[in-house]
């Protein structure tokens, strides 16, 4: 097949596959940006929530804090979904940046490791160890911030 | 105890109660109303993907609307601490209606029930019956215009 023609198809194959990963693509690029970006507010603050209570800022309470876990431990299992192709046509509308996909596997990994971070979270609060809590909000904060330098414009 | 007196500390008391119930309270109410419209988006997105499934807009996945549902599920289990006093200061700002705070038993009657339909919706999903899964979403549904209708300002 002539490269040329390669290129042709690639976008119906990339939306072929599309179709297959994500079921759950919304019609509106909007309404899913508007979504991710709620999502985003959601995981921010059952995260900082926790981070506070470390700092003092509000009373440390285990119950809580394994409350809190368990919604960003599931906040991050929906990261992989929130930017299908489609949703990058206003780009430039969001923070977002064009990196999230043109490098769609550096991506996936630093979403991998927010995953993986916020499950150890999760399983930190709920082992009651406040000391295993601090270690793993600090990995946590760090995967944020990794993806965000990368992948999101600076405010 | 003079009734002035009892009306003069009845803020003090609601405080109290609040500090216990809802450790997690942001110290910034526009945060917090921030929050909370994040925390409605997630959940009209992941229940709204449901109902396009059902309508046949979107191809029927089981695992999918299994996973959705897991999401209403839990975001129906927030409701309840996002709308701590305080943070019906700016809700001339918002769309939430000042009932919220004036009749808090009203309110959490149909915050429970959205807890309680979103929990039927979760079952139903995991038993793979889409007839239980349309039954729910139905009843979800009208749990959320229920709570809208008497709670948030028509748009």
């Amino acid at each position: 097949m002539p490269a040329k023609t390669i290129r042709r198809l690639a976008p119906a194959f990339a939306l072929a596959v599309l179709t297959v990963s994500n079921v759950s693509v919304a019609a509106d690029p909007e309404e899913m940006i508007e979504y991710r970006q709620g999502a985003m507010e959601v995981t921010k603050y059952h995260f900082s929530t926790i981070a506070d209570m470390l700092k003092g800022k509000i009373e440390y309470d285990p119950a809580a804090v394994e409350k809190h876990a368990a919604v960003v431990q599931m906040m991050s299992t929906l990261v992989k979904d929130e930017f299908p192709e489609g949703t990058d046509a206003l780009a430039g509308e969001t923070n977002a940046l064009m990196e999230i996909w043109d490098q769609p596997d550096a991506f996936a990994d630093k979403v991998a490791e927010f995953e993986d971070t916020s499950e150890e979270l999760l399983a930190a609060a709920k082992s009651g160890d406040k000391g295993r809590v601090a270690s793993a909000v600090k990995d946590v904060g760090s995967s944020c911030k990794a993806c965000h330098d990368d992948f999101r414009r600076e405010e």
